[in-house]
């Protein structure tokens, strides 16, 4: 199959083009790069050192002996999509080109309002150049756990039969997003349920949870690793609390620490991925997957961290700062993830396996984490008015000339 | 109490201005004058001549004895809004600034993107300027009853006690939108119960009906009317109806014409709003009504609209052309609208009566209606890829000079 995949460059992107590269298919990516000039925004890196696109295509040419053809373009612009997806016509599309940080949405209204227009103006041309171009393709596009928020009661796939009244119907499960980037995928999920019934588009919705890990099978050689956020606003719970170990931080759990999530590993979330594109949804249907493998609390990454930390000869403590967040830190969480499974998922990696390759990993570029380690800690509220000043103060720190650290052999761009 | 109306040059905007002055609030307004120029953009106008908006200021002064402070921007410039609020400090807004056609909305892409846009912008704009300027401010949001789709179960307000799979909670009624301009309104209300609950802001987000009427209690002079459009991007189903038998042409319901919807009269919609806002919701609250008064078919509209006709002694047929929009056009509905009535709503207006006097207007007006009769039809199909070209078409055809068209004494601007 021909796999086009917007957001090649980002965390899940580069990893998936690898993956289906494997496994025989054509992958053409699209990337504008944001993310990489969003990381330096707030004084971060990524603490994997990551080669330019080009040298990204050389490698897989040389390593995978594989052609990898790439759209430099941004979703923003309908005439860009419009034009890749009339030259390509792709059989199916991964739709990862977001902006995926909570954090981010958080910082201001200006960071609020790009969230929500990017994420929401990429889809609908999607859509609208699917429908002109190629409207048998299938669109796979990433979603979030997130959306559903913390109900009361178990999370179905997206849509649930209820009785309400004494009369029957089947609906989409309500959503309750916890952060601007959360709603924005939501609105992502209806305009794309809304585009699956208008133009007859075959759709596939992923609500994925949090995935952990910097690499997969297909990462033979140490400059295909994928990138490693590790700062307060890019980085996951599970990603700062491994950094903080290393660092010789404290490992923060905010608030409680009860806070459940569904999650996956980076292996494993190309592995479904790949199976929903190789088992494409129906002209007109519009499918959900709750794309995770187990749910933990945020305090059981903290311990998992902590005893793998531990054996390494690391000796980190945990604490537990207010959370910045405004969420509910101790609640029900039983969302159900049958689907997946039904498609042939099994699971290849296990939690404490995968968070002490990434401390191997990591220990490696320890240098690199060293260099940018007053980025680890919150300084965004959900609430907060003086969020930029906080990240500008933070961002200014992180920015003085760090001492003894070697130009890096290869940067981000 | 102080009332920020955004859009007051619209046409709700515009009789709830009116009603909350003669109710003794003060009123300021904010529009861009987006409709006006959109009206256009289509080939049509109102069939009622709309003053400027400083005839309309003069017309306050002169007939109701008031001022009506006015501030001219766009909602979607942060500084412009964090500056109106900052001045102004009202007591509560009411926010009708958004782009309230569906068929507009299902144009092409860019008409998609710019509803979606335009509508999810100004809203966050206006929840981060109310956190730093005017916390305690109660918004009154403009929501639509459209949000809520057809579904096969009654329809509460907002939120409802479910049990799924032997547990219970509270959750907000799932959304099924018709079209992107109805998404775009789940999308506000999404981001408002978020700001609420992040900002501890007061919201009441109004699920309302479609409208009709041209005058309410306060017009007592024609100059004061408010606008009426009968083309088929902005016009109303009755609208359009009521234009179509004084322009001697057919009646036409789209497909079976037994898709159902609540209605409201003007009158009494300005009623609901301004007890909304003399009746705030606490601070962090998230309430919503289902605002509109009865429910009727459009065969119901159609039928009114052909009975009246002929009592005035035109004589319209009714025609069912297939139906644009892709929505059931045979189902169940029964929202719930009790909350309203707790606040003390009481009808004040029948709708043959209102048709009645829509007629009568409207045969004064009939030259501007003949000027424009072009319009009336539906060009616009919610999955055709040639609906910017038959618009074009037709906005071509409406532009001719019409025969004996008098200029008329006062236009849109």
């Amino acid at each position: 199959m021909k796999v086009l995949i917007t957001g090649i460059d980002g965390y899940s992107g580069w990893p998936l083009a690898l993956h289906l590269l494997s496994r025989g298919h054509d992958v053409v990516g699209v990337d504008n790069f944001v993310t990489r000039r969003r990381v330096r925004e707030v004084g971060s890196w990524s603490a994997t050192p990551i080669p330019s696109f080009a040298q990204r295509q050389s490698l897989v040419n040389q390593l995978l002996g594989k052609e990898l053809p790439f759209h430099r373009g941004d979703l923003g612009r309908y005439d860009f999509v419009a034009r890749v997806l009339e030259e390509e016509r792709p059989d199916a599309i991964v739709h990862l080109a977001e902006q995926r940080s909570a954090p981010y949405s958080m910082i201001d209204v200006h960071h609020a309002v790009t969230t929500q227009v990017d994420n929401v103006v990429g889809t609908l041309h999607l859509v609208y150049a699917m429908r002109d171009h190629c409207p048998d393709a299938h669109l796979v596009k990433m979603g979030t756990m997130g959306e559903y928020g913390t109900p009361n009661v178990d999370i179905p796939e997206g849509f649930f039969e209820i009785e309400y009244r004494g009369r029957q119907d089947r609906l989409p499960f309500p959503r309750q997003a916890g952060s601007w980037y959360h709603w924005s995928k939501v609105f992502d999920s209806g305009d794309v349920m809304f585009a699956s019934k208008i133009f007859d588009l075959r759709a596939t919705d992923v609500m994925q949870g949090v995935i952990y890990g910097i690499r997969t099978a297909e990462m033979t050689d140490r400059r295909l690793l994928t990138r490693f956020d590790f700062d307060e606003t890019w980085g996951t719970a599970l990603n700062r609390f491994i950094a903080q170990a290393v660092l010789g931080l404290p490992i923060t759990p905010y608030g409680k620490g009860e806070q459940i999530r569904g999650f996956i590993a980076l292996e494993d979330s190309v592995q479904s991925l790949r199976l929903a594109v190789e088992h494409p949804a129906d002209r007109g249907e519009y499918r959900v997957f709750n794309q995770f493998d187990a749910a933990y609390s945020v305090n059981q990454l903290a311990e998992t961290t902590h005893q793998i930390a531990t054996e390494l000869g690391l000796s980190p403590r945990i604490e537990h700062p207010p959370d910045p967040r405004i969420e509910a830190e101790q609640h029900y969480y039983a969302p159900i993830h049958e689907r997946l499974y039904a498609l042939g998922y099994q699971r290849t990696r296990e939690l404490s396996e995968v968070v002490r390759e990434m401390f191997t990993d990591l220990l490696r570029y320890r240098r690199r984490l060293e260099a940018r380690r007053h980025v680890v800690m919150p300084t965004i509220g959900w609430r907060r008015a003086d969020n930029p000043a906080a990240l500008n103060a933070r961002v200014a720190a992180s920015s003085a000339p760090p001492s003894a650290e070697p130009p890096p052999p290869v940067q981000d761009r």
